[in-house]
């Protein structure tokens, strides 16, 4: 869809510099923009772009305005405010209301008549789906599932039983929420499976990526808070507790019943132990691996920046050397 | 379902010190249960809780039952016999025996008339499955699988051609077993790829985490003996073969044609290279990297816990100064 | 199928030592060959195994052929002249032209008759199929996504709106081509999401494993160029671009915005950080962290080979002291 920069700027609350009246139908980079585009400024490490682009319009902060060649839309936060309008110019793919007729809905299951059932979806015993909900091609919801309002699985979703997901949550494809934990009782060299009888309570404005797994509780639930990011190919394990509006990068794994705080942040491959707690308003750089309690508040960090392979062998020994050698020494 | 304490002593083996006509019907925390619930003590952190627990009953050891405040029922292992009670009274879901008309099912397949066959599900030709099989909705199963008696495939779960899986095994939802294993020849500076032409063995009582994948053999199989335990999100190459009873947690790599013993743990995010082979009974730790044999039974890590920031960056540039120079010193 | 000696010298201009009238059927590893097999010899180190060889023929270059015990392929590349001949002997299973009556495909999707559209796949508006394509059961199909000729997608595979995969691309189950990317603008605290208006385009030739994750870009597109071979369970971020014949193993994550050269090759488990480079022709080892742009070609690690357990925490505690210490000093 298209909308005016003069529509633009009075709902998204900017001040306009430039002709009201321009309209621009989609977003794009600075360097690639044409007239009916907007793009945006949140770096001045682009600055040099927005001298040169032929956007329509360009959101960016007061402190840059000056420097943008064609009409702008100054706002404190351009990167949140440019977010905002490219979901209305670009609204997320949705499907009409109803039931495709390749579903398979049980007959008790609570559909609200403004959701979208998508073909060959499955949906089991007295699972309930919220207004304006999106359920994807392929996508399995067992019993006792609920989807609050405008929840979107984008498709082949599975859903375990008893699992509730709150409004607007929205879950990428091949994302597995609800699978059994990994817990088993050890007995004479064999493991008896532990029957993992809780569930995964997921809060509003979730997003959960593509081919993540979300376990649930062994005894009681698994709990991702509000507001919580989860890229793709993450592993949540049973009883582990994501604070409201943390954000973690592809490839994590989280072990059984850990805490992170709130507003964390995880960087992509980072590994959290088991039983453990990370303060709010962390961050883990990527590829670190956390397998004690983080009681204070900060940066931690782990992973180890590649070299050459040849220096590498040579520090990975004198590691090794030096380090079995002074621990000797000082014993 | 629901149980008398006295049924229960008697099914599993323990020594009840209590009232045998109390009935629990669910499993709970300690710090959670209700009279209708049944708990468990498998180490003496959790005995503040054990003595303030309203269980109906706790199932722990000899040393622990004078301290129950609640019914006891006495075993030698609580919590491998809690995991059995538990497994009683949370029976798996299951679904009735036959095929859901949304399915589709070659005319040549083989089907014991026991097994469940959910909505949407896919079976190629020939493939045989076995009595009180499980085979949840979406699943596909290409031709010539096999699947012995009381296998649990729960959901969107993809069994390749020729794959044959053990009885009872249980695959959590999504998982990917007999893909093609990654072997290109390379030839001018492409890759040829190479026909994998072996498939998959998985023993009994398997079981196989949610978005786990098992790749086919190149030539001759990929094999999972009996009683392993694979948690989600797992890679398994080509040609692996995975001893009797080990356990594997979220997130690790096994490279191809790799042996792992028996009764081996491998703690999350591990990284296990090619063509090596692991000691039967070997523990490797959390996200280390083995690329070499271990013939020697033993525990192995290389992962380093995380430090604050500030901190890692001057130890990562000291250890890379001195590994350098020390090195060079030594040449 | 089966073909004579003869044949397959001439078709893959092998010269041939032995009887071009013996026919083969199969292929099989030298050791298990029997007199229906061709098997191959590509490294010196198995020709104690050439030596006892039962094959009915094996391929290897003229070096090696004076010590086969039976009729010899003599070529080159031995191991790249094998793969071709296995595609001969066990070809890709495949399904017959046409819809099958579970599909459900939109009215306006374009599909070559010869194309296969297996059970329960979903095919989206606009969506065009190129000639002898296979979409194995369960495939989803987004809205515009364009499949060029012979690309086969094995089963339960997803592909997102505007996608687009080059001739002979294969993709392994459950693998999701054009989730949307991890795009989330701060404001106060929460995350705005940031509508991913990309697409992803995909060469030809390219492989793709089980359960891999290829996001959409947030403006502009993922490009994963011709001959590109990824193995099972990778992450690819928005706006990465992948140069041709690259080959990435298993459980490696790249993040945003990283432009890889063609030819590299990328060890199991590596961690690409986003928006850096790689130059052409770089070997990244397998669990290695790279997070700066490498502008030489080369071969890069940062991975440790585990220890002992017990030696292991000594220079864990080693390396944290001196760094430490070290740099305490050198201030």
């Amino acid at each position: 869809m298209s909308a005016s920069l003069g529509e633009l700027a009075v709902r998204f609350g900017c001040e306009l510099r430039g002709d009201p009246d321009v309209r621009v139908d989609k977003v794009a980079a600075l360097g690639n923009a044409d007239g009916a585009s907007l793009s945006f400024l949140a770096s001045a490490r682009y600055k040099a772009q927005l001298r040169e682009t032929r956007a329509g319009a360009v959101v960016l902060d007061s402190a840059s305005a000056s420097e943008s060649p064609v009409a702008a839309l100054i706002v404190e936060n351009p990167y949140a405010t440019f977010a905002r309008i490219a979901a209305l110019l670009h609204p997320a793919p949705g499907g009409p209301a109803g039931v495709h007729p390749s579903a398979v809905v049980a007959s008790d299951a609570v559909l609200d008549p403004s959701a979208h059932v998508g073909a060959g979806v499955v949906v089991g015993a007295r699972t309930r789906v919220g207004a304006r909900a999106y359920i994807g091609a392929g996508c399995v919801l067992e019993p006792d599932v609920v989807l609050d309002e405008d929840v979107r699985l984008i498709a082949r979703v599975t859903i375990g039983r008893d699992v509730e997901l709150g409004a607007r949550t929205i879950v990428q494809a091949g994302a597995v929420i609800g699978a059994d934990g990994f817990g088993f009782a050890p007995e004479g060299g064999t493991w008896v499976k532990v029957p993992q009888v809780g569930s995964v309570r997921i809060g509003a404005d979730v997003e959960i990526g593509a081919n993540t797994c979300i376990d649930r509780g062994a005894i009681g639930n698994t709990v991702i808070e509000d507001g919580v990011k989860l890229d793709n190919l993450i592993q949540i394990g049973h009883n582990v507790h994501i604070g409201a509006h943390t954000a973690i990068a592809a490839c994590v794994g989280i072990a059984g019943s850990t805490t992170i705080g709130a507003h964390c942040q995880i960087g992509g491959g980072a590994g959290i132990g088991g039983h453990i707690s990370i303060a709010a308003g962390s961050v883990i750089t990527a590829w670190s691996m956390v397998i004690t309690t983080i009681a204070e508040r900060g940066v931690y960090s782990s992973g180890i920046p590649a070299e050459k392979a040849s220096d590498w062998r040579r520090i990975v020994a004198d590691l090794k050397l030096h380090g079995r050698k002074r621990s000797t020494d000082n014993h």
